[in-house]
């Protein structure tokens, strides 16, 4: 047995998972999927890399492990799809060989768990730094899928969640304020983001969204992304912002929170679209989880945000480029 | 625009493809893929990584870029299946966004028309090395796949293409003697192996093997995964191996032939197995690619080598192994 049958026994072992299960797994060249009937699949890839996405000192690895997944994941909740499966391309150091890939699968097997995805493949190899390569498979019903580019003027502008939240928790670990005690509570949403997966399925089979993408790289950025796919601009209303509250002790470390929600990366809550004519039958929660009406798609290409003093100015994309230094 | 819409507008212009249109393919949060009726989807996720799979300086940026789709796209030839889509995860630093990137791209791009291959999606990002994962996705007809696990004692063990070849090129480059001439088409299958996409369609469709899997790590490793998976084992007859001849000005640098032949890895040709009262309808090539019977399937678990002079010894595993030094 060479030492990567070892490791992939291993991994395994960590992914018991009974729901979903492939016609083959991991062990072959490939693996195989058979659809339901009458369904799509919808897949997506991220990379989630040491020193670029994230410091190895600093994240528990057992997050490491759970946000990989659920940032990948996330991409599936946008289309309105059902996640199925995962396959993960895993590099790291031999230091990290023991413990930290102990909890490391810990975090992303009670990812698999909670979101409904089974471990169908990947690939491992050493590598000095550690870098992880998903690709999450997920099913939506044939012509279902909510795409970007669905959305027309007139339509109404919502998001899940609170905007911001994110980055408040990066901004506090970047200060180190994260070792003060206290603040525990707002790095969650940092280290553990929630794929809004139930969210995602429910305004599918409810039909209320015409377009909707994740707020992965921040608002500003997204809702360009969004307004580009469909040929439309939009107006955010400051006022409507579901922006996070600065905790007192933190608020001489100058954060916005208007700044955070309209340019903070990583919330990854939903952006979606309405018709005005459908507007009243969305509710103002799901579950736990608030909706919030936080503007309007126009027929002018230009994305606009009209602020607490009611001036309308234009909105740039601030969020995360990753090639934005090149 | 940002810089990686930017990005993403190069990488779509290179790759322009008519045949196997995803419902969606990329700019929106995943694509969606359609399955012809009756199938099933293969799918397999391979890492190409900067020293440890490749060196930059030593490999031309097309080759790169060839390489890396041709090895993930050999699981899919292993599993009988056709190919379909691929997605691209690419890191990459600033210094390799110009030419390097666009040799890269026109790689790749060569190889998905070759293989058949519609580039779907991916993530890109800015990253000290180029690091490079695929995702490639076949179709194969429900139940067709050909497995590893399907090898049954008495089965004949065949081979495709001529074993070593590539390890003998990366001999010469490593030994510096790919800059002195004369040896550039033994470099040939180093830098452009060629997945074996028309042999696997062309067993499943006669349904002539039982097993398969490709020679990726190397004969005497790959041919235990088949093994193990199979639970049986099997004896090679080493004058029997296609193997490679050393020109005679490199025959004093100690390359074995044999060793080459077992150990070698990336050849990417098919191992696989078929039914002895079917080895008669098997012909010796398959338009130029050489088909060769080289061993038999065992009832004992023991992989064994018939050597030369009819001395049979266990045959150790001693091919790639990404984690033999952890």
């Amino acid at each position: 047995m060479t030492s990567e049958d070892k490791l992939i026994g291993r991994v395994r072992r960590r992914f018991t998972q009974t729901r979903n299960r492939p016609r083959v797994g991991i062990g072959d060249d490939a693996a195989i999927l058979a659809a339901s009937g009458g369904t799509e699949w919808v897949v997506t890839t991220d990379a989630f890399l040491e020193n670029v996405h994230f410091l190895r000192h600093v994240q528990p690895a057992k997050s490491i492990g759970y946000k990989s997944l659920a940032r990948a994941t996330s991409d599936i909740a946008a289309m309105g799809a059902r996640a199925r499966y995962c396959f993960l391309t895993l590099g790291f150091p031999s230091n990290c060989s023991g413990p930290w890939l102990d909890q490391f699968l810990a975090g992303m097997a009670g990812g698999a768990r909670k979101f409904g995805l089974t471990l169908a493949g990947g690939d491992t190899t050493s590598y000095p730094l550690v870098i992880i390569s998903l690709t999450v498979i997920g099913e939506v019903d044939r012509g279902r899928a909510i795409l970007r580019s669905g959305a027309r003027p007139g339509d109404l502008l919502c998001v899940s969640g609170r905007l911001g939240e994110a980055e408040l928790g990066l901004r506090l670990i970047q200060a180190n304020s994260n070792k003060r005690g206290g603040v525990s509570s707002l790095l969650e949403k940092h280290f553990y983001p929630e794929p809004r997966l139930e969210l995602g399925e429910w305004l599918n089979s409810r039909q209320f969204a015409t377009s909707m993408i994740d707020t992965s790289d921040g608002l500003s950025t997204d809702l360009g992304h969004l307004c580009k796919a469909s040929d439309v601009g939009a107006i955010i209303w400051a006022s409507k912002l579901p922006t996070v509250s600065i905790p007192p002790k933190l608020q001489k470390r100058g954060l916005n929170p208007l700044q955070l929600a309209l340019n903070g990366g990583e919330d990854y809550e939903l952006l979606f679209t309405v018709p005005k004519r459908l507007i009243s039958q969305l509710p103002r929660k799901l579950g736990s989880l608030p909706i919030t009406l936080i503007g309007e798609i126009t027929r002018s290409k230009k994305i606009l945000l009209k602020d607490h003093q009611g001036r309308i100015k234009p909105l740039q994309p601030g969020g995360w480029d990753p090639f934005r230094a090149v």
